[in-house]
C-alpha cells in the first residue's frame, strides 16, 4: 500500500490527476471546540445581541477553504463552486462545526472541508481566547465525500 | 466579562494594541492525529525509508504559523522571531504534535503556534487519504505562553 | 427577494454554481480618481518622461485582478482568461479607469473587473500622496457584463 | 516637486524608509456605496433579522487591511497594531464606511485604512449584487492621519 | 513580431486566451546552483543522516508551482494537475534542479515549472547560507513543452 | 559545520533569532537573463515606444521581495523598509537585474533581495516567451550585505 504522494526516489509530489474525470464532488467535514460553560454562555448571546464569534467564524471558515492550496502542500489547486459552513451548540460547553465544499474538478475537496472547519475553529478559539485559554479544538474528521472513481465515503 | 474583539456597537475589530509593551514572547501548542496502525506504521516507514510525510508536514507546520494573520480574521500580523515543530508517535495509532513560536511584539504567538500544529495535522491527513480515510485531528490546545502583562500560562 | 448569500439560518456562505453551466463570460467597471490639477500634470509627465505611476497601476489591477477570490468572502475563486486594464485623463482633473475581465465559468467576473479598478485607483493615490493628500476615488460601478444564464447588462 | 516612488532614472521603487523614526501612526478613511432604496432596505433587515451583509464586510475589510502591501506594489509590510471599521446608514440610499488603522512604524497607514474601506465597499458590492447590479462606490478618502514628520492632517 | 503581453496603446496586459483549446499541457524546466565542494558534502550527508535540504526545497518547489500567477504579474491562474520536481548531484559542486508541471487548461504552464525551480533554488540558498554565501543559481530554462497550439518544444 | 536550520532531530526550524539585535542591515543581489539578440532589441524599443517589459518586471520584482517569506519556508518574515531594482543592457544579448533591498530587522535580507531578482527574471521571460523560448537566467548571487553580527560581506 503505497503513499500516492511520494514519487519511486521518496521524493514528495503533486499527484498528476491530469487524467482523471472531471467530476461533481463534495466533501463534509466536521469538528468541534469544547470550552468553559461560561464561554460557550458567552458566545451565545453574542448570537442574539453583540459581538457575533459565529459570523466572523464562518466568513474565516470559508475563506479558508478557498486558501487551501496555499496551505497543504501537496495540494492541488481547486475552483471550487460552493461552500458552506454551519455551527451548533452543543450543552454545555461545546460546538460543533460542519464544512460542506462542492467542485467540478478532477480531484476531491476534503481537504477544502478539513481546513475549512479548522480555520473556523481556530478563530472561535481567537476570538475568545481573552477569557478562555483552555479551549480545546476536538475530533476533526472526514464525515462524507461524494464524487469521483472511489465512490461515496459516509464515515461510519 | 468582554470579548476584546467587538467594538462597543457589537462589530468585530483587530484589538488595538498599540499601547501595550513590546516584549519577548513564546507560546507553545500541541494536538495529535489518530489512525489505523496500519497508517501509522507506513508513516514511520517513510522515516528511515523512502517518503517521510513528517518532513512535509513540518515545512508545511512553519509556513502555516507565517500565514496566520491571513487567515484568522482579527489576528495580528507579526513578525515571528522562530518556529518549530516536533512529532511524536504514540504508540499504537497516533501521531502527537508540537509548535514552539516565538516573537518580540506587542501581541502574543498563541494563533501562530495553534495554526502550526493544526496545517500539520492536516498535511498528514492529505498525504494518507488514499490509504486512510478516517484520520481523526483530537485535542488541539494551548499547552503554554510566556511573556505579555498576563504572564506564563501553562495548561495544568 | 432574497440575498442568495445567505443560508436559510441566516449564515454567509459561498452561493452553490455547481450546477450552472460553464459559459464565455465577461465583465467592465469603471472608476475614476480626482486630484489636484498639478498632481494629474505630474502624472501625465510620467508618461513622457520618467517615472509613469499608470505603468504601476496598471500591473496592481491586473495583479488585483487575480487575488479577488481572496479578498472578497464569498467570491468563487475563478481562472481569468484575460484582464487588461486603460486610463483616460479626463480635464482638468480626474483620471478614468477601465478593467475588462474574461473567463470560461460557471459564475461571472463582476468582482473581479471591481477590484482591479479599486487597486488600480488605489495604487495611484498610493504613488502620488507624497504630493496630494487630497485625491477623491470616485464613481466604481459595473458598466457591463456578458455571459451566464442573467444575460447582457448594460449600465444605463 | 517630485514622486518619491521613482529613482533617479524614473523607475519605481519601494521608498527607502529605514532612517525614518518609529512612531504610534494612525489613519482614518472614509467612502460610501449608493444603491437602490430597496437594496438598502434590504441590507438593514439583515441586521436585525438573518443575513447581515455589514457583518461580512466588516470581517472583509479588516483582512484587506492586513493584505494591503500585497495589493499595493509600492507600499511597506507593516505590522499594524489595530483596526476597526464602522457602517452607518444614510438615507435613502447610501451606507457610509469608516476605517480607522494603527500602527507603530517608520511609515503611515494611510494605504491600510483606504483598502479596508475599498475591499468592505467591494464585498457589499458582491453580497447585493443578485438583486442590485447599479450600486456605485464613491468618495473613498483619506480623512486623518496622525504621526510622522509630516504631522497631524485632516480633510477639510 | 509583437509582444503579446502588450495592447496596442503599450500597456500591459494578461493575453486573452478565452478561445484557446482547453488540452493537457506539460512543461520541463531546470536549473542548478552552485556551491562550494564542502556545501555539497553538508547537503548529501543530510539525505542519509539528518537535515535534508532538498526535502525543504521540493515542498517550497511545490508549492511555489502554486503561487505563480501570485508572482508573475501577467500569468494566468491555472489549476495545475501535477507537479514534481527531483535533485541531482553534479560533482563534484552543483546540485540540478528540474520540474515537471501539468495542466489542462487554454494555456500552458512554463512559468509554473521555471518558478518552481526558482524557488527550489533559492531554497537551497536560504537553508546553506549560513555555511557558504557564495552559490550561484544559474542555466534556469525551459527545457521543454507540450500541448497546446505550438507543438512540442525541445530545448537542442 | 552545522545547517542552523535543522534541530537536533534532524528536524527543519525556523531560526531562532529572538536574541539578536535589531539592527540596519542591506543587501544586493545580482542576476541576468541571456536572450536571442532581437529579444534584447525588442525590449529596448519597448524602453522608447509602447510596451516596457522592464517597467512591469520592476513592480513584479519589488512585489515578490515582499512575499519571500511566504515562499521561502525557513525565511524570517521580514518588515522591509526599501526596495529597489535596476536593470542594465548587456551587449549584444542579456539583461542584468540588482536588487536593493533593506530592513531594520533581527536578520538579514539576503533572501529579498535573491528572491526579486529571480521574480524579476522570470516576469521577463513570462513577457518574452512568444518570441523567444530559449531565454535562460543565469548567475543569480549575493553580491553584498551589511549589518547584522557577520559584518560587512562583498562577494570578491
Amino acid at each position: 500500500m503505497d503513499l500516492t504522494h511520494f514519487d519511486e526516489t521518496g521524493r514528495a509530489r503533486m499527484v498528476d490527476v491530469s487524467a482523471k474525470e472531471e467530476t461533481d464532488r463534495e466533501a463534509v467535514a466536521r469538528g468541534k471546540i469544547i470550552m468553559k460553560q461560561e464561554t460557550l454562555e458567552r458566545i451565545r448571546m453574542g448570537q442574539i445581541a453583540k459581538g457575533d464569534v459565529l459570523a466572523v467564524a464562518q466568513v474565516a471558515g470559508i475563506m479558508g477553504a478557498k486558501q487551501t492550496s496555499q496551505l497543504i502542500p501537496m495540494c492541488h489547486p481547486l475552483a471550487i463552486t460552493g461552500a458552506k459552513l454551519s455551527f451548533d451548540f452543543e450543552e454545555p460547553d461545546g460546538i460543533s462545526i460542519e464544512a460542506r465544499v462542492k467542485v467540478s474538478g478532477k480531484t476531491g475537496v476534503e481537504m477544502e472541508a478539513l481546513t475549512a472547519v479548522s480555520i473556523a475553529a481556530l478563530t472561535i478559539y481567537d476570538m475568545c481566547k481573552a477569557i478562555d485559554k483552555t479551549m480545546t479544538i476536538q475530533e476533526i474528521y472526514l464525515a462524507e465525500k461524494r464524487g469521483g472513481k472511489s465512490g461515496h465515503f459516509i464515515r461510519g
